[in-house]
């Protein structure tokens, strides 16, 4: 008998313990033939070669970059022994509308299935936040995961979104409804797309670093306090060191938070986020992410001044830094509907959502000084019209 | 300035580690209310109760057990403290048709969604091993995951398939396309269910013991030698020591492969499964999941003894303990259009579909001995002629 099963252990414990490791570069002008990154991540994958490879591409950047669909063709070509191209490359519209059509997901699993890629295989995914988010939930469930190579085209991408450990696409009206966590093979951030950027999606991702910054980082909010003009006008060396830090931040936070996958109760650096994903979707996404983030930040910074969480002048200073950046941080969907907590447009429905999302109890994120974060489980809505009230002013 | 992005590291190395721990428990009669385990396991999560569940059934368990739905609306009610149903339990077909309906999935998702549902709420799936690998499915892309609770009603479910770490349906003509590497919460293996299985799928499952055995652990092999009369006729203490023994080793094999998501080059425990796989579609899923895996066993093992890697006497053993169980070890789908190799009913398309979805290069498991596989990368198609042959004649 190998076990009485009435008598021993009435149950196996399980373990599973798996590890993750992917490299972040930062580089410029990706598919130029004498720029060897990409074939080198490839290549250091320590198996035969040469790989399959298929490339989605964000319609957007081929407007400024005519010729990324030759060049990309050429380089594979000039590193063909390490890699080989196994389908054309697929253009798909992106912005956040892409992320409502679950068609085409659909559309990627098929060609990954036609190119005959496996799971050692390379999905090449170039273009902003969303076609990042949506190529990558479907290279995270063709195979159960074929090896997914990001190359975020935007500051939002580069900076945040595009490095984490998720994926996504919204459905039933929600944002992010479906998805996975899936760290990505690796990422390689050129900031030559970044030149192209037109100026709202080249201001947009500079929200994601002002929000991490606020909890994580004084001196990195100083920093960008201090240059708000130089970003505004586009200098490249400042936006280089402002992704860079901003894509550390957010990495360290992924890495040390315990719980890389929030199962738990730990908390993606979503502070000022409840009501941007609210506003992106009442505003009927005329508002990029990273513009409603801005109000968010905003919105969350007044009411934890109002709270008495944080004081004036700090407050101030946020608003003003926002505002030196370029943002605008009120538009009427903020203020409608907001005694109509049963009507699915009403802002504080985003409160709902928002923890529905995450799971377990209402977190939200607000502010105690400049670079400290502070966790509460209760709102008080009184205040939050109150907040919408001073922004409607400033 | 915060790095000087051109002097400094051109990257950022992110490692990311997670930690999934679930057990397995083995209970009987799950829904009566004196049995605690579900509350208690829902009970053990530390959070605000109660907590909200929506449960998936197979339509197949409520042909022998119509009272199901019933029960476990007394069992909720009765444990109201700590779980609460949110909907409608749902009911689905199962058997490995269901796992090529996209839009079961879709259906699943969206009861999810109007019940509210967040990631720290559950799902309970009770089925065969396709209603669990497609409500996992839904489950693990909910909100990117939803807790899952697996309670698996057939031998093949309860001790491989439903025990591991995978989901998935299939998609484009190939099994199993689509899928997440998703821990469940916890496994609930319930006896009693399993009084009710046909004797079709009471056998199937003990296929799965078999390979494992054969692979992995000589003594547990004689073990089923010695019982396969008592586990022909349906000896429930014999079938329960089998399960709670394929169960360790199946989990064991998770725990310590390094690579439980088989992101380089580990394997499954999939010795048979290539022809296996291959044979479940070629016979338009007439054969279960665990018949087509004993031919697969019976036909890797005849080709490992031609191949001078397995005597004579072990080979002839396996052979004829499957034989002992019930098994059938020859279908006609076997035979037809072996020299088609272009042909995608050709058997031996199944070893490049094996290879794609595994990842890397063919890799399929053989047998050296009774309890000891060996690995090969290349394979002799004449000899599986051959190997085909004799089990047309045995």
């Amino acid at each position: 008998m190998i076990v009485d099963i009435k008598q021993k252990s009435r149950l196996i414990h399980q373990r599973v313990s798996v590890t993750f490791n992917y490299e972040v570069y930062f580089t410029q002008n990706l598919f130029e033939l004498k720029n060897p990154t990409l074939a080198q991540v490839i290549s250091a994958d320590g198996e035969k070669k040469p790989k399959k490879l298929v490339a989605v591409i964000d319609a957007g950047i081929l407007k400024h970059q005519p010729e990324l669909v030759k060049q990309l063709i050429a380089y594979t070509k000039f590193y063909g022994e390490v890699l080989a191209i196994a389908a054309e490359p697929m253009i798909i519209s992106g912005g956040e509308a892409a992320k409502n059509d679950r068609n085409l997901v659909e559309q990627i699993q098929q060609l990954i299935e036609a190119a005959g890629l496996c799971r050692h295989s390379y999905v090449l995914a170039i273009g902003g936040g969303a076609v990042l988010d949506l190529v990558g939930y479907a290279a995270a469930t063709a195979h159960r995961g074929i090896r997914l190579i990001r190359v975020p085209t935007t500051v939002l991408a580069q900076n945040d979104s595009g490095v984490g450990v998720k994926n996504g696409i919204n459905a039933f009206g929600k944002k992010n409804f479906l998805g996975t966590f899936a760290p990505p093979y690796a990422v390689v951030n050129d900031s030559a797309f970044l030149t192209s950027l037109d100026d709202r999606d080249w201001r947009s991702g500079i929200a994601e670093a002002v929000k991490v910054a606020l909890i994580k980082d004084a001196s990195f909010f100083y920093f960008i306090h201090l240059h708000s003009a130089a970003l505004e006008q586009r200098d490249m060396d400042t936006m280089q060191q402002v992704i860079y830090r901003c894509a550390q931040l957010h990495l360290e936070h992924i890495a040390n938070s315990g719980d890389p996958f929030e199962m738990g109760s730990s908390r993606p650096l979503d502070f000022g986020h409840w009501a941007a994903h609210k506003l992106e979707h009442l505003t009927n996404y005329r508002l990029r992410h990273g513009e409603a983030v801005a109000i968010g930040i905003a919105l969350d910074s007044t009411y934890s001044y109002l709270a008495g969480l944080l004081d004036c002048s700090d407050w101030q200073r946020i608003l003003n830094t926002l505002s030196a950046l370029g943002f605008t941080l009120y538009v009427p969907e903020l203020g409608e509907k907001l005694s109509q907590l049963e009507d699915p447009d009403c802002l504080f429905r985003g409160l709902t959502e928002f923890r529905e999302h995450l799971g377990g109890e209402l977190t939200l994120m607000l502010l105690q000084r400049i670079g400290k974060g502070i966790e509460v489980h209760e709102v008080n809505l009184l205040l939050y019209r109150q907040a919408i009230s001073l922004l409607r002013e400033f």
